[in-house]
């Protein structure tokens, strides 16, 4: 099974239900989970069943074109009551999921651009677009694999953090693509080099996992361990995703990029940012204005054997994410094009942030 | 209960058997094992339920007095033949500990040097050496905690890697040695930071225990989010222990520590590491020539949930150690003084190395 296969998130063939595969029981199991109430879609986001931003607006896209196709034949204002209904119990799933609004939104105006539409048409109108967020996902993640692709020569060994892979988006991953592109062009001997993303382990239950099943060699290591593969010279490129961009370049993502992006730098190994554009806030001048989530600390103490791994009384920081200086990003990858400092003056180049 | 006042290796009141701190039980456990044949106290270093070099070493010194006082009556030749014996048991405990034949050698001499002792004389000239060999470690720790005292402000935010604790000496460590010796000057301003240590979790599972049993303000991490702490500000000066440094300085230490060095240069934080000068290999001239152990892959890929958190067929990397560069170490704290580069000029003024 390769998990390239396994869609993270698919309408069924008779267009009746959602099939998620549910990534919180991965690496162990492979199950996806067949849902239709919007309820249910939310809770499955909730509990990151299903994650990763670009994923998750796939998903809601889909969640609402189930959602009006289960509500009964009425007017338009009576239908975009009701709608509005199934979209406000998606927007509670997570309230930091920028693409989740973003897709609620885009659905929304679907239905409101066309008030003449008669049922069957509106019901066919969203799974087009529906449809259409996919496949636009999965277009940003091949054009970001085949710039990614310029940057990998063969033999390379590629470190990667957490999962920016094709289980966090509709196909292909972010920080993956390029690697998955070079398997297309039948590439067979990159080395790829997994940080097993402490404390909820990412790297290890989902990179690893979707790697392997793809076919590559691929090795886990523990966080700690980066610095010693480097000094090793077992790495050659460094490949992460990441949840926001500032204008400056700053970025945002898991807990660990930014001690990543350091060793690089020491070793002189380049490290890239790969970025759908949506990712770029140009509104936010540098990483210090990104908020940083800090999360459960039984997610440090709790999560072993059962039992506690750490003495009661301790005190613990989690925080989820952190920031990597825009002076260690040797470029960033957006579908648009690659980007090299000075950040903003390339942003703009391509056209990204015209409507900040 | 502070973990300073449970003797991590001690001999019964009576003199009849070891009392060991089962470490493999921590935090959740505190045993204290009984043990009195050489064959148990062999299994219990093996096994790790007694760890760090300077412990294992108090530890043989102690299994030896009783593998004496155990001893029948015989004449000298017959008794050194069988005391040898338990030495070779206890020697097959674990084959890199350098403090396991160092002691087990020194007590052979305290046989060898007096041969014409009457077997009470011999008896009790064995009990006096181990209680030397463990309070001669207790001095090393407490000479190195005034030396690095020495180097900490009042309110400092400290990081520690893996467990160089009193858990892993006889009393107080090495890398902790500092924090224990401000402890009794009654500073009570010190925030300490503990990096959990994947795999094998030391620095929570130890570090923590032993700092929060003692009254410090203690907050465990994930390896991952050093850096993050050190962006915020909240880390002033690293202390790390080592399991050997070679004469110029290079140490090896616990997997992590040299990407820990590596942040912190360039977060402009010194890292120290703390070695007692018998842990300084004025043979081996760089890190280059340290064997590094790669211990087995289940450790990164089965202990958790009891259940796998990786995929079958992934592959995995495991070094126990890495070498920090001996350009990323701000000084070198042994008993006899704090040490700056050249660390091989700075060693020999101590009169380390003399007998190299």
């Amino acid at each position: 099974m390769n998990a390239l296969e396994l869609d993270t998130v698919r309408l069924s063939a008779d267009r009746t239900c959602l099939e998620i595969l549910d990534q919180t029981l991965l690496p162990g199991t492979v199950k996806v989970l067949r849902l239709s109430r919007a309820e249910d879609i939310r809770e499955a986001i909730r509990s990151l069943r299903v994650r990763g931003a670009p994923a998750i607006g796939v998903c809601a896209g889909y969640a609402m074109a189930l959602a009006a196709s289960q509500l009964p034949e009425t007017d338009y204002d009576a239908f975009l009551a009701a709608f509005r209904e199934k979209k406000a119990v998606l927007a509670s799933a997570r309230p930091t999921a920028v693409n989740l609004f973003w897709a609620l939104d885009r659905m929304e105006r679907t239905v409101t651009d066309h008030p003449g539409d008669t049922p069957a048409e509106r019901r066919e109108r969203l799974f087009r677009e529906a449809q259409a967020i996919r496949d636009e996902d999965v277009a940003i993640s091949r054009s970001i694999g085949r710039i990614g692709l310029a940057l990998l020569r063969h033999g390379d060994g590629v470190l990667t953090h957490c999962n920016a892979g094709t289980l966090a988006t509709a196909k292909y991953g972010t920080a993956t693509a390029p690697l998955y592109a070079a398997k297309e062009q039948g590439w067979e001997d990159l080395r790829i080099y997994c940080d097993e993303t402490r404390p909820l382990l990412q790297g290890a239950r989902l990179t690893a996992f979707e790697l392997v099943s793809a076919g590559f060699d691929t090795t886990l290591i523990c966080d700690n361990m980066a610095s010693s593969m480097m000094a090793q010279g077992l790495i050659d490129i460094v490949f992460v995703g990441c949840d926001r961009v500032a204008r400056n370049g700053d970025a945002a993502n898991k807990i660990g990029t930014s001690g990543v992006a350091i060793l690089a730098r020491h070793y002189g190994i380049p490290f890239y940012v790969c970025a759908p554009s949506s990712t770029i806030d140009m509104s936010i001048p540098d990483g210090g204005a990104i908020p940083i989530e800090e999360r459960p600390a039984e997610e440090v103490t709790e999560m072993w054997y059962k039992e506690p791994m750490a003495p009661r009384g301790v005190k613990v920081r989690n925080p989820a994410f952190d920031v990597t200086d825009h002076s260690l990003i040797t470029g960033i990858l957006t579908e648009k094009g690659l980007c090299a400092a000075p950040y903003e003056d390339a942003f703009r180049a391509l056209g990204i942030g015209k409507e900040a």
